[in-house]
C-alpha cells in the first residue's frame, strides 16, 4: 500500500498526497452516517482530471490496493467507508464544469462539482438539474448512490437524469457511456448501470446531466393532521387523485418540535402535529388549480391547517424546515448521542401502516426517535438517537431498524428508497433480492473488476 | 437443434412446438422491418409460463441451440431475426395480467401482454402506462427494445417504468430484479440492464410496471409551416420555453400526402407541408394555459395554420395521423418495394439541421422518402422506399442511411432513439460507443451467459 502511495506522490506531485491524521479521520468517518467502520484509509489522493484518477488506480491495482472514491462526504450508509483500507480518492479538486449545453438543456462537469453551486451558475438560463439530496452533495456521489430528494415525485431520480458519463474502469481503462442525445436505445443502458453502483464497478469522473426548465413559478402548502394516519392517508388520496404535486412530504410532530427547538427555520412557530409539505410548480393558473383541487381532497384543512405561502420569502422558509430537518436534529442532539437514520420504500398503499409501525415500535425504545419521509414515492426515513458506546442501546436499535427493514420486504418494498448499502445495509440486500440475483450481481461485479 | 425440439416437444406438450412453414416465416421475417437475415429458426415453441420458459431455456443451453425470444413481431431493425437458426421462443401465450395493485398504481403483467388491451383494461380505475409504441406490441418487447413513442415527451422511455422484471437467465436461472418500491437504490440497476438488452441477457417473461394517472383532459394542436427549419426551429423554441406539452410530433409533407392519399385518417384532407402535432394534456386550467403559451411563441398561426380539437373525435382524428403514419406508408407503397425505416436522436440544438440534411439527401436518391419524428426529444424517423431486389438501389439507400447515422454521431448523438440496434445497426454501435465501451458491453454479457 505504501508503495503505491509513493507511486502516486510520484506520478501527480507531493502536494496532492496527504497522509495527515486530520485528513484522514475526516474521509474515513462521518458522524451524519449511521454505519462506520474502524478501518481508515491510508492517504487521500486528489487528482485534477479523469487522466489523473486513470493514473491513480492503474497504480492501486498493479500494487493490489483498495480504492475508495469520495465526494461530499455526505452520504448516511457507510457508502465510503475504507473498511480495508486503501487509498481515498478525493474528488473535490474536479470541481470545473465542462461544458454548459443551453440550447441542449444539458451540462457536463466534473464529478466534484456541488449541485447547488451548478444550479446557481445556470439560473440565470432558466434551467437547473431538478435533485436535491444533501445541498452538500457533489454530482459524482448523488449519481454513484442514484439520488433523489423531496423532487422525486415529479422529477424521479438521479438516474432519469444521466445523458452520458466518463468512468474509470478497475483495470485504468477509461470509457464514455453515451455521446449526449436526449433519448437512446444504442446498446446496454451503461448509464444506469453506473448509476447506484456505489463506487464499485468503477470511478465516476465526468457526467452529462439532462436539465429542466425552471418552473415559473412554486408554491408551498403546509397541512397539520391529528395522527400520522391521517396525514398518510391524505398524501395517498392527493396521489391517488393526481394532483400534480412536485413534491410531498412528510414530518411527524417530534420532527416539527425539533424544528421548532432549533429556531424554526425562518422564526416560525410550528404547531408540533404530523406535517404535510406540499410543493406546487408550474405556471400561476395551473397551480392554483392544482391548490384548488387539494382543498377540495382535504376538507376541514381550508383555513389555520393548510397554510400556503403567498410570498418568496415566506415560501423559502416554509420549505427550509423540511430540507434543514437532518440538521435541526444534529443541532438538537445531546452529547455523547448519534443518530441512526435510515431509509426504507415500501407500495403506496402500505406506506401508512409501515410508518405506524415504525413509529411506535422506535417509540418504545424509550429513545428519541422522528419519522419523517418522500411520502409521494411510498419512501420514508426513521431517525434515532442513541449513544453508540452503551451495548444495550445500540443493539436495541440496531433490532428495531432491522424489524423495519423486514417489515418492508413483507411487504415488498426494498431496505433502501435512496441512501443506497453502503457497509451499512449489505446483509439485507441477500434478504430482498435472493440468492441467485445476488449471484448476478457479483457475476456482473466480477465482469468489470476481475 | 433437432434434439432440442423433442425434447422440448417432450416437456411441454405436441401441441406447443411448431414447425410448420407459415409459422416459421412469419417469426424470422416482417415486412415491417428494415433488417432481416436469410436464416429462420427450426420450431416456434409457445410457452405458458416462467417456469416453462426456464425449462427450454435449459434444454437449449444443453445442446448449445440459439434461442430467439419472440413478441408481437413489431421491430424494425431485425431484433427477432434468426441468423444463425435455433428455436423461437414466441411469447404470445404468455398474455395473463397477473396483479393489479390499483392502490400502489402499478400492474404485474405475463411479457405477451399486448400494451393496448392492458391499458383498455385498466382505463376505469382512471391509470395507464404512458408508452405509445406500435400499438401491436407486446410488454415483453417494449421492455427489451427500451421503447418510447410519442409520449416520451412527457413520461420518459420504457426503463422509466419498470418496477421490477423476472428474468429467465441464459443457464435457465429465473431471477426478479426487485421487489414492488416505487423507488429504490438497492444494489445493480438491473431494471434497467435488461431494459433494452434486446434479448441478449435473458428472456423477460414477467413484469411490474408503474402506472400513471389517465389526465383529465386532452387537446391536440396541429400547425403547418413553410419549410421543414420553420417547424423545427418552432419546436426547439416551445421546447426551450418550457411549455408543458405532452407530445410534439413533426411530419414532412410528404408524409401529410401519404396520410391523404391513405384516407386522410378520419377523412380529413390535410395540409401537405411540414406538420408539427402538439398534444396538450392535464387540468382544463392548466391546458388551456399551454395553448395560450404556444399561440404566443408561435405568432401569425393563430387561424387557419395552428388548429385546435375541440371534440373528443376531432383529437383522435388529428392525433391517428400521427399514429397511423407507419401504416399509411405500408399501404401506399408500389408492389416489390419494402421500407427503410430508422431512427436516430441528436442533441436538440442540431436537430433542425439533420433533418433537414437528411431530408435533402434523401431526396436526392430519385426515391420515395419522407421524415417524422419525435421532435421533443431530439429524435426522428426517415423512411425511404426502395426495390430491395435492385442491387443499385439497395446500395443507395443502405449508403444514404449510414451518412444520416454518422451525421447524428458527428452530432453527438447516436444511432438509435428507440428502436434498438437489432442486426441492423450492429456496425455502427462500435463507432458510436468506442471499443473500450463495447469490451465492457461484451463482457457483461460474458458473465451474463459464459
Amino acid at each position: 500500500m505504501l508503495v503505491a502511495v509513493r507511486k502516486i506522490q510520484k506520478a501527480l506531485g507531493e502536494d496532492r498526497v496527504s497522509i495527515e491524521q486530520d485528513d484522514i479521520e475526516s474521509h474515513g468517518y462521518s458522524e451524519w452516517s449511521t454505519s462506520n467502520s474502524t478501518g481508515r484509509p491510508v492517504a487521500i489522493v486528489t487528482p485534477r482530471s479523469t487522466e489523473e484518477v486513470s493514473a491513480i488506480v492503474k497504480i492501486c491495482t498493479e500494487h493490489r490496493t483498495p480504492m475508495i472514491p469520495f465526494g461530499a462526504g455526505s452520504s448516511v450508509e457507510g457508502n465510503f467507508s475504507s473498511p480495508f483500507s486503501g487509498i481515498c480518492i478525493d474528488l473535490s479538486g474536479m470541481n470545473r464544469i465542462l461544458a454548459f449545453h443551453e440550447e441542449d438543456m444539458n451540462i457536463t462537469v466534473q464529478a466534484g462539482v456541488r449541485w447547488t453551486d451548478m444550479n446557481e451558475k445556470i439560473k440565470s438560463a432558466n434551467l437547473f438539474m431538478p435533485m436535491d439530496p444533501s445541498p452538500t452533495a457533489y454530482v459524482g456521489g448523488m449519481i454513484a448512490t442514484n439520488c433523489s430528494g423531496t423532487n422525486a415525485m415529479k422529477y424521479g431520480t438521479m438516474k432519469d437524469w444521466v445523458v452520458n458519463l466518463t468512468v474509470v474502469l478497475p483495470n485504468g481503462t477509461v470509457i464514455k457511456t453515451k455521446r449526449r442525445p436526449r433519448k437512446s436505445s444504442a446498446g446496454y443502458n451503461l448509464n444506469a448501470l453506473f448509476t447506484g453502483s456505489e463506487g464499485t464497478l468503477g470511478i465516476i469522473t465526468e457526467a452529462t446531466l439532462k436539465l429542466a426548465i425552471l418552473p415559473d413559478e412554486t408554491s408551498i402548502g403546509v397541512a397539520t393532521f391529528p395522527t400520522v394516519k391521517d396525514a398518510t392517508a391524505a398524501a395517498s388520496k392527493l396521489i391517488r387523485a393526481g394532483v400534480p404535486l412536485a413534491a410531498l412530504e412528510f414530518m411527524d410532530e417530534v420532527q416539527m418540535s425539533v424544528i421548532n427547538q432549533n429556531g424554526g427555520a425562518g422564526g416560525r412557530k410550528w404547531t408540533e402535529k404530523p406535517t404535510l409539505f406540499l410543493k406546487f410548480t408550474g405556471t400561476k393558473d395551473s397551480m392554483n388549480e392544482a391548490i384548488r383541487q387539494t382543498q377540495k381532497l382535504i376538507p376541514g384543512y381550508t383555513s389555520d391547517r393548510l397554510i400556503f405561502a403567498s410570498t418568496a420569502s415566506e415560501r423559502e422558509s416554509l420549505w427550509a424546515a423540511r430540507k434543514e430537518a437532518l440538521w435541526a436534529l444534529l443541532a438538537v442532539r445531546p452529547e455523547n448521542t448519534e443518530i441512526w437514520s435510515t431509509d426504507v420504500a415500501v407500495p403506496l398503499s402500505r406506506l401508512a401502516e409501515i410508518v405506524d409501525l415504525s413509529k411506535k415500535e422506535s417509540g418504545n425504545l424509550g429513545l428519541f426517535s422522528t419519522v419523517l419521509g418522500h411520502v409521494g414515492d411510498g419512501n420514508f426515513h426513521q431517525a434515532v438517537m442513541y449513544n453508540p458506546k452503551d451495548p444495550e442501546q445500540y443493539q436495541a436499535v440496531k433490532a428495531c431498524v432491522s424489524r423495519m427493514m423486514r417489515r418492508a420486504l413483507e411487504m415488498e418494498g426494498t431496505i433502501s428508497g435512496e441512501h443506497g448499502i453502503g457497509i451499512g445495509k449489505k446483509d439485507y440486500l441477500k434478504e430482498e433480492l435472493g440468492d441467485s440475483t445476488i449471484q448476478l450481481m457479483r457475476a456482473l461485479k466480477r465482469s468489470v473488476d476481475p
